[in-house]
């Protein structure tokens, strides 16, 4: 069986025993089983615990020996020192993957660590059990989540429920939570979350191996401290980057950095200009930052390809108008002077002070004429000179309809910045509820919109 | 009377009349009114409306001359067309200062609204009256704010009643009250915030002169288009930086920058290459976007001073502990590994798989271990390698209470990452209330730290 078809086999597992299964409320152990429970997962679910009957209603088992149907998946979050023994239990049992949640391994630093963790790596072999981890908090599927630290309100829990087309890996646990609500709140939808660790079994190549031949994966994301084998890597990603893109953090890159991943999973990070040339070689695309990994899945996951770099700006803040004109430029795209016809054309409905040579200037008026938007979109739709827009938004609530409407009806690939003030956004907008890609500062579209721009006609 | 005396007498006017007050909500005439009544405003309002008796129970006049007590200030808000006559009726009445919410001037470009821009100008040079705008949304002040669309939500307003440290002016008018609803939830409070507009008669350079001598303001922040003067901009900024901090947002840095902002507010923005040249010379804090004007204004207003660039760096989720370690030093600041005695000091009471090398990865044992957070602090405070200290906390709500009372305690400055997820600000934080510099990521910390720790070290 190959690394894909067996990461198959435990993303699609139909038993799950949560071993150290707690009824502490926080405990990584009852956060995991409640995310399963959570997820809305259909299959059947054992909490491991040697002195509990049952968690939350559920019947445990004192092992997982004792448990007597099959068991797919083992999510195991003991103390270290315990994790060994209970392997080669699940393995035993004939479990076909674990995720060992449990740190205290070859991130230590400490002999100890590193023979434990060579320890996992052996029974993974010797068994042909597939294993995930350690020091990780294991997966989000639309179906079934088993990341624990992932307590999830009901408008939010909606959107993770539902399939969407990112998948992504990282070796920081306590990021994919971050980062899924984050990109949820903008409407983004996940195919697969993978928390991976150490890898002292799976690795960031096989995820990315499997999500490259996983159909409902149309971008791939990832938080990478560092690989093991480069060439692997460089070789997986430039197979996969024609039919997919790849959009890489990459993290460790200085000095103080490397040091700083070392310690957290034990990752050999550094060498930031040899990363940056295999990323380049296959044409991977590099996030800097946090938020450029979260701004970047936004436009790649919901916005449409644009077929050039020629930008149509429509604002109705002026001030944030100029920003968006600056950043558009700074990032590489064009903001070109609008043609005479499409100029006439906008200025048969638009007020005289509005200016309509790109960016377009609604000025405050659009609050009272909230369809200056979709006029001024369906306008340049029409220019072939115009390959992509922005929109600029300075109020709240007033123009989501006609945006919506609007968006849905032109070819042209639009973000939209949403600015309100004094409101802020608890649950996704209507305008991400909708799939429309959003930003809350014009740079952060703009250097997105740049980024897929040349993704898009590379 | 020095400009600075003039604007002194507007911005603490005892009598305002809104010309062009209206009944229609979302109407300049209304908010402006609205925004003064709400302010608190102690002094007497005049509503100019030649068909109202009253509005929103406030008696109505129908125009300048029929108030026949004095009058210190008019915020007109009525057709441009309209704008002159009543400007000279203002000046007959002796009014000392006047806002022209107006647009229709400069900014259209056209023959038309250039010369009646110029006549603006002519009154006030002829009159004495000082005038603001046009094309402008006012200002604000703890006690008086004639900014129309600023509605503001409980939380917010109480904060922007408090006197600040933060003077601020803008050419854009709608940034401002973006600027300030962003700021505010960051817990800064504001000396004043102008709305410069056209800049017919009063401009930046003299709001800058302003800000420069008055005691409230210990930060000077601006979104700033373009100046007119470039050689008496240099002068006085250059004998301001000394004495307290300017940042400015330049736009219109590029070819379709400069050309909107040119329809905006009638500005030569452009020559970004001399402002950057002028900035330096001066000593400015340049910002490259709104989002960086912002998280500068909260480090610079906030923040105490670094005495160098050496930064410790305390983290419990251990993917942003390498992300702030990347992030400063790729701003220029160090994060040195920490010596033997701190390490020691720090193993005392962390767990030992806690890297205590710096960045200090706390993990998530730190939920249930909150005081690691001020233990930490209290152990690099001590340390004379360290000049100021990262803290990034991993969920919200269970560390506050030990970084205030910690922040409180120590004396170097302390920036706080809180990256809380599935819980969103709609209120200031508590750190935030407690006057804490607070950011969302640790790229923005650090980039907000070490052009602080530039200024400061100079």
């Amino acid at each position: 069986m190959s690394r894909t078809q067996l990461l198959k086999q435990i993303f699609n597992a139909h038993s799950v025993a949560i071993i150290g299964a707690s009824r502490r409320i926080g405990h990584p152990g009852h956060l995991s089983l409640m995310g399963l429970v959570e997820s809305g997962f259909d299959g059947k679910i054992y909490p491991i615990n040697p002195s509990a009957k049952e968690i939350d209603g559920i019947k445990a088992y004192p092992n997982i020996k004792s448990v007597h149907e099959p068991v797919d998946l083992a999510f195991i979050a003991v103390p270290a020192a315990r994790v060994i023994p209970i392997l080669r239990e699940c393995a035993e049992k004939g479990v076909k993957g674990a995720i060992i949640n449990s740190a205290g391994f070859k991130e230590l630093g400490t002999k100890e660590g590193i023979e434990r963790e060579e320890e996992v790596r052996r029974i993974a072999s010797s068994t042909g059990m597939g294993i995930i981890g350690p020091n990780c908090v294991g997966f989000h599927r639309s179906s079934t989540s088993t990341m624990p630290g992932l307590p999830q309100p009901a408008e939010i829990r909606a959107i993770l429920k539902e399939k969407g087309n990112v998948g992504m890996t990282s070796q920081s646990g306590w990021f994919c939570g971050f980062y899924i609500h984050k990109c949820a709140l903008s409407g983004v939808r996940f195919s697969t979350v993978i928390s991976s660790g150490n890898e002292a079994d799976f690795t960031t190549i096989d995820f990315l191996e499997y999500l490259g031949e996983d159909e409902d994966t149309k971008v791939i994301t990832m938080y990478l401290e560092g690989v093991k084998d480069g060439k692997s890597f460089l070789k997986v990603s430039k197979a996969i980057t024609p039919k997919k893109p790849i959009i890489i953090w990459k993290v460790g890159l200085t000095k103080a950095g490397s040091r700083a991943a070392l310690s957290h999973t034990g990752s050999l990070a550094g060498q930031g200009g040899i990363y940056g040339a295999v990323f380049r070689q296959a044409h991977v695309v590099q996030a800097f930052s946090s938020k450029e990994l979260i701004d970047f899945t936004v436009a790649f996951s919901l916005c449409r390809k644009p077929k050039g770099n020629r930008v149509g700006i429509i604002s109705s803040p002026g001030g944030f108008a100029v920003a968006a004109a600056d950043a558009c430029e700074r990032f590489g795209l064009n903001v070109p002077r609008l043609s005479e016809k499409t100029s006439k054309a906008l200025k048969k409905f638009l007020p005289r002070y509005s200016s309509t040579l790109n960016p377009i200037d609604l000025t405050m008026t659009a609050i009272e004429n909230p369809q200056f938007y979709p006029e001024c979109m369906e306008v340049l739709n029409a220019d072939d000179k115009i390959d992509s827009i922005i929109v600029v938004t300075g109020a709240s609530g007033f123009y989501d309809e006609f945006i919506v409407k609007s968006v849905g009806e032109i070819e042209k690939p639009v973000m939209v910045v949403l600015t309100p003030y004094w409101t802020v956004e608890t649950e996704p907008s209507a305008l991400a509820k909708a799939g429309i890609p959003t930003y809350a500062y014009p740079e952060e579209a703009a250097k997105s919109l740049a980024a897929l721009t040349q993704y898009g006609t590379k």
